[in-house]
């Protein structure tokens, strides 16, 4: 954690940053990061962390440090950035298709321990391609659909299909069950993941690894014991979403979108800086486009690209125009994507600014 | 526009483009660029296109070759990155504030022929000290919030009070008015322009330049005859929104993500590789988010940062995991600023990739 000593950095004043911006409070970030692996380390389970929320090296390798085993990651080009800085063990949970991307992966499994997922034959026979010629297997874990309705394997029959179709492949190996869970529903996941283990143990595997995931749940990451291991991706920072389904409080908050009144053109009505560019248009069920902590209850009723306007008419607060305003995102992942660089702060200073290194990875 | 002629690029295939992808095709981009500008010479309105929808260079270079008198951008980054390739004309309509930001305009205006606006005296006293000592005076227009209610001034008086300010401080010049007008409602923009007109006659100041725009209402900018100019941003890609006005049709849309089929869970669930960080979550009042013109009634559903969930229940079309397919997102200038570089095509051919030069100027 030295790489984040103050000392290392300039101390500059807050007021140098224009606006809008994004700022990320080291010491939040810290404390996050450990709360939740003294969780996982009390209930045995890996932590794994989704780097989609910051995309910085430099906060990989912290969880890392904490105790993470890896990292997750979701995207090829995201991979590629975390791997060249040095990180040694990656999953990427997602179908990998097409030669463009499978010469990526074979080059990518040569700087880091690689491990992917497969929810259909035509990715496994694709990696197989790719990897049959290879002295190192790639490890595959089937993905499963535990009721999320996303990608994964419908059924226990399918699972074991999958499982030994990539067993008997040259160039991979089966290396277990991972699954993006329905949030609040650990029962259920326990049971599908629990009746698909004992299935492939009925044809003859293993699971190494079985890998469950996500933020709003993760505090009760032990409700499905099957889980060898749990990937979060938004607890590092938290977000407006997070903070509405009780998982973390405002205080817990480490990335906040630093904007400027830039017009009052009425009483109740300030105008800011930052629009769905920086804050997106997420809302994750929620209303309004994030959270004001120095007023709740003033509304950001919308967003246009480059204005934010809000709804001052529940509350005092009456800003000028020229005021700064900090705002928790309703998504935190997604505004990390909208920006170059972001600005690490810690007890109200600047401490650097760090280019988003794995931001836009679309491939 | 020689610049697009295909012989000065190597044709290559489109499965060389991996995905998910952003494509736009030049021919469309031209006709729709050609066919704004015949509606405005027509009714002799200038035009000046707004540059957020492409962030091209080359797409502001053609717009002003095909008859535009200028360029419109949201931020400075984004007009200095215009300047630098050489455009000419640039409105910022945008409050400008903060000491930041003021010394970038000092030095864009020796670049361009620059103008901006302003709502609040807060922002004409910034823009006044920044160049009152400059040879060259700055062009500063009044916003006006003729009904959108997003930034602007609220009544005539104010607007005319605003107007002499401006003209009374060191360093800028009055230039006209600018609105962001309420969609579909030209009669009620009309009446307010024009009473802030006779408004300021009556102080004795008159009016270069009164702005309109919008895309939705861009083939009946004459129902604002006051307005000198028209302000259009995404009328040169089109999207799904604007399908669903009735602006445009599919036909008429320049700009597709390209999406791979990466699974195919069940019967009628299909996941493409283009979720949020592509399409964006922008819906603008539609259901689903983008349409997919070889299966129109195909629904994505619903998107993740990589994942989008197609339901094809409604529909015949039925993908295997592997085939690609081009997708009319619902708000095409969001897409172009996800991306680092879109692929430009014709005729089903990719001419060439560009990088999108002022992609994530967030100030």
């Amino acid at each position: 954690m030295l790489r984040f000593a103050k000392q290392e950095f300039p101390m500059s004043e807050m007021n140098e940053i224009d606006t809008p911006a994004v700022l990320i409070d080291i010491d939040r970030v810290k404390e996050n990061v450990s709360r939740f692996q003294s969780h996982c380390d009390q209930h045995k389970i890996n932590v794994r962390p989704h780097i989609k929320t910051h995309k910085l090296p430099k906060f990989a390798t912290l969880q890392l440090e904490l105790g993470a085993v890896g990292i997750t990651c979701q995207k090829i080009g995201e991979a590629e950035v975390m791997a060249e800085a040095g990180i040694g063990d990656i999953l990427i949970s997602y179908n990998i298709l097409g030669e463009a991307k499978l010469r990526r992966l074979v080059e990518l499994a040569k700087k880091c321990r690689l491990s992917v997922v497969a929810d259909n034959q035509t990715v496994v026979e694709g990696l197989s391609k790719a990897f049959s010629s290879k002295s190192q297997p790639l490890d595959v874990l089937v993905e499963c659909d535990t009721g999320a309705g996303r990608c994964g394997t419908q059924s226990v029959d399918e699972t074991v299909e999958l499982a030994l179709s990539i067993n008997n492949s040259p160039g991979l190996t089966f290396a277990g069950l991972m699954t993006y869970p329905p949030m609040g529903r650990q029962a259920e996941v326990e049971h599908w993941l629990r009746a698909a283990i004992e299935g492939l143990a009925a044809a003859g595997l293993s699971c190494t690894t079985v890998s469950c995931g996500g933020t709003p749940n993760m505090w009760n990451a032990q409700g499905v014991p099957s889980a060898t291991e749990h990937r979060a991706g938004t607890y590092i920072y938290n977000d407006n979403s997070l903070i509405a389904q009780g998982t973390c409080t405002a205080e817990n908050c480490a990335l906040t979108v630093l904007a400027t009144i830039v017009s009052r053109p009425t009483e109740t009505r300030a105008v800011i800086d930052a629009g769905s560019k920086v804050l997106t248009s997420d809302q994750l069920g929620l209303e309004g486009f994030g959270l004001i902590p120095i007023a709740p209850e003033a509304k950001i009723t919308g967003l246009s690209e480059e204005h934010g306007i809000i709804d001052l008419s529940a509350c005092d607060w009456r800003p000028k125009v020229g005021d700064r305003v900090e705002i928790i995102p309703n998504h935190a992942c997604v505004v990390s994507n909208m920006v170059d660089q972001v600005n690490l702060v810690s007890n109200g200073l600047l401490v650097s600014r760090e280019r988003v290194a794995a931001r836009g990875c679309v491939t």
